[in-house]
């Protein structure tokens, strides 16, 4: 076998640059011999030319089991992108006990951290009050907190309780609020060592105040947030889409909305980049945020030092402590569109 | 002496509705025979006529030594407008053993809250990129974080570490921010209790991300915020006025936004209402609030029902617990001006 | 007026090397002309000669009526024994405007570490199985906690709220208990605040699976924890006496432990030191400690610390921030003996 | 293929009523034909006529890749006793999708919280003054405490960082310690967002007070901890073991205990159960538990409740969430002994 270790580096729609610190940086070429290809996705043919000495993947790579066949040396596939997708064989690189693996809660608390800004924002009114302020029409005192009410202490939701579901969790602990939880990919105990109520969709909806969703897209769950269950809502509640616009019937939320039913933010839209004259630019109940509220350079950051602590547990023989693993069962369910610009 | 033991409820700008909800209105007549003015103030002879009988008093009623000494059953005067002023003889109170105590905290868990939802606005762009979106300039991404920085971890600073100050201090520990406090009043054992670093003023507009200020206005520190602060901060940074205007030179605060040197929000301006041409509403770099971030309904009536708790102890010979008691040497000392809304 | 500023220091039965490090002794002789009397407790004389230039007192010096008059510029009385005693005229220090307080809550820090030590040990069986372990009839995995019970979760009780009481309450809080407080003296707002049940005092026993009893001794409350309560508690459950003996009907503690109803701990005993006879010293579930678990060494130097710290603040025309006021209606209800020993 | 869905149960040492209250065996009952057989260890024979209809095994049952190879439905293999031990092709079992994993986290809490308990004992010297009241020798205030330190505050060291480690320093937070840790498999990412340190071994032995080994026996580290780290640590101070007796040089630990230069708990010895004559049984210094701070009621039931929530979890094609998975390059380094008691 050749004494060439190669650590692949196939990071679009990310860069290097974008990615890894110069620190970081070096820490990667102390892995193997990098190879980086970033103009433009990796060929098949410059794939297939340095697989037979390659141990790790930085990227999203296509792999499917006739190729994982010529990579007799691959420990780990790293995806820098953070959703996995369905070009890879996921079955087969458990066979070879090859980590397909992801730093995707390197966006957690950055997205957690907005998410509350954003719901003490529409709990508050505070985006609205500046907006009133500027029009001349400000409320001063009580008169300015009609509309509004008290973030801690409000019953609220969590929808998707993964990482950052969890981030959330921790960040609003100190306004004490009941928090329901609903995931169906968790067994209760899990929701109710973070003293959460597991919870079941509607009654999330029914009881909270704020409901926050986090759910990932899958092949069964597109679409399952609709008018249901914004009907179930108490007027003047508080409503934020942060992870996917295909999770919610879209146009049922800005209904909703546009009634005055509910407040609601989104950081997701079903087609990115919005279009210019798409009346969703002036709802008035609408908080607006062109998802960005993940996109931190500090997140960035983050997520090429997690892929590269990662690579070296595993290139140690020790199993990876940061990343998220791609089991197969739920990774061939994922649907998530894989992000166009970072 | 007589056998009436009357409680003077003299509550303008607040009303006794506003403050107390049915249940605390009962545990307020139980206390003794109401007696209430609160189309206008009362008048001194209304009041004199009382004092002989009154045991109790909330309002913000003229109190000279010459009217304590015609209220024998005196124990008590608690201030519900939430500033104590100079219209009682504080030290004659001390003397004759009345407490004079104010439920002001009551507005700390709504302010701490609106507070930290504006930090987090600051920091990541909310209501900015809000504005944006809704006029078609709206960057996806890292492109739309150019001009931001995580709220997590960054340094903050409070000015001001009362009730309010240690609330917000809760309130953002999950973020792990280093805090710095400068609060000359207190011994460096309180902020240091609280995990806080005891600084300079300087130090805290030099070496924090995010300033708020929190400090009530005495008759020495007004205006001790100005250009030589502002200068010190960080390109980019934020600092939230949520106390009162005249601690600091507002001009200078105005100027370090325009141009651009910083972000700030505020709850307060020198005159409310502000002008309807008052410049301050076009400056894009600030946040404002129309001294809405504490009056909320909740607040409103916890103040009351704080009010009555404490009246409860003193009338049990216990001592208040949850109100703030005028120290002669501090009540002296302070110049808020008293609201004219609720 | 003479010129003199005189800190007289009649610390007994403290000392002074005992309660001040070399940095905190250093801050005191900055506050004025330190007059140290410590080999006995200071004469009616030497106090007398000295009253005229006064301007702090360290000490337990007796205070009555006559001699504040002849303090003229007395700021503060500062107990650096930690209990108020009846030998100052509270009422007549409040209307001379004269603040009376005491650090007392340095020792809070290690009595509740000693307490929390304490309850895991009688909910766990810790100290019990190392005694069996050397008297070789040790018992191994689940045979060897028939008796016990976890502390995580168990509904535990607290009788006394004050600083000692909160803290514990804190040290507690990743236990999860439902905490369970009795204080009369408090409003039920204090105990919620901090996530807490108000609870009267059965319910506090019947409920609890542990009872910490942290209450002072007042003309009110001695032996107000007695048989009645103790049969209330449910088999098995442990109960710690660290604050007063007074506060419990003392044998009737002994036989609830030697029935074995219960288990208990205690720090203090009605007359100490304990009789070499005393059958207290060989009851199998009692876990005895000798007035020791708030008497560390930091804990005396953090006495010493708080008391000049605010005699700092005071000498500056500032409230005192650390240490506890004797309120002259409560003070004058307490009933503590004096310790004799530091 | 046969109908038959069997849930194969071959728990000992463990038996199912100790891991399984009535409801979780009701949910074990609903997840197939539950065949148990603990009156001995499943017999070849018996196994290999159930394999091939078996879905879950609860237990710890030779599954050599031969007999995977006859399991063609086999799902999971849930480990019961909660040491991965060599009698499992784990390489064949990733290959073939199917989850090893154990519920052994169910011991953390009971742990966790025994070793805090014993800690702070250590620290403050609970049995001891206990031993020394029950002897008449009993020292009162602070000259009973010439031979403590203070827990709050005292820099710790957590040695195996895993989930009973992690608890532990959750159970720690409001003692406001400085927290090293020390874990080779664990990069330093996971340990700074716990708010610890990463530290080198021999740095935890000199700069902490409290020592706390959590660690799992490998083939690598066996009594990896002896006279060098003991003679690093700082007079007086404490040393806990509470995972596996074989990770630390036993005799060596004595001698330190012995000498007086430290204090020790400790819950685990080389032989269990110890002689009778074991002189360990009378080492002062010594706090003893004979292998009972895990093995609480509650925590056989968890383990039980966690094993068959996962176990659900994967019967719905999702990944197990409590359990703890079998790496196979990690579990092929364990080497625990494994229980003969529960």
């Amino acid at each position: 076998m050749s004494e060439r270790n190669i650590v692949l580096v196939d990071p679009l729609p990310r860069t290097l640059d974008l990615i890894m610190e110069p620190d970081v940086r070096a820490r990667l070429d102390r892995l193997g011999e990098v190879i980086v290809l970033q103009e433009q996705p990796m060929s098949g043919d410059q794939v297939d030319a340095l697989l037979a000495d390659t141990v790790l993947i930085f990227g999203q790579t296509d792999m499917p089991r006739a190729r994982l066949d010529r990579a007799p040396k691959l420990k780990a596939i790293i995806n820098v992108e953070s959703n996995f997708m369905p070009n890879i064989d996921y079955q087969a690189c458990v066979e070879r006990g090859i980590w397909v693996i992801t730093p995707a809660s390197a966006f957690s608390s950055p997205v957690a951290e907005a998410s509350l800004g954003m719901a003490i924002d529409l709990a508050r009114g505070i985006t609205i009050a500046d907006r009133q302020f500027r029009n001349g029409v400000e409320e001063y005192g009580l008169a300015g907190n009609m509309d509004t009410f008290r973030y801690a202490g409000a019953p609220i939701g969590i929808i998707g309780f993964g990482d950052l579901g969890k981030e959330l969790r921790e960040l609003t602990r100190p306004f004490k609020n009941e928090v329901h939880v609903y995931d169906p990919w968790l067994p209760k105990e899990i929701v109710e060592r973070l003293d959460c109520v597991p919870s079941a969709l509607d009654d999330v909806f029914s009881k909270c105040r704020v409901v926050y969703v986090f759910a990932s897209v899958t092949s069964e769950n597109q679409g399952f947030i609709g008018k249901p269950q914004f009907d179930l809502m108490q007027p003047g509640s508080a409503f934020l889409l942060m992870s996917r616009a295909a999770v919610v019937d879209f146009p049922a939320m800005l209904n909703a909305v546009k009634s005055g039913h509910i407040r609601a933010a989104t950081d997701v839209f079903p087609d990115e980049p919005v279009a210019a004259d798409d009346p969703v630019r002036s709802i008035p109940g609408l908080l607006l945020s062109a998802h960005r509220s993940g996109g931190t350079r500090d997140a960035f950051y983050q997520l090429g030092a997690m892929a590269v602590a990662d690579a070296e547990l595993i290139m140690k023989g020790l199993p990876p402590q940061l990343c998220r693993r791609a089991d197969p069962a739920t990774a061939s369910r994922l649907r998530s569109k894989p992000v166009s610009v970072s």
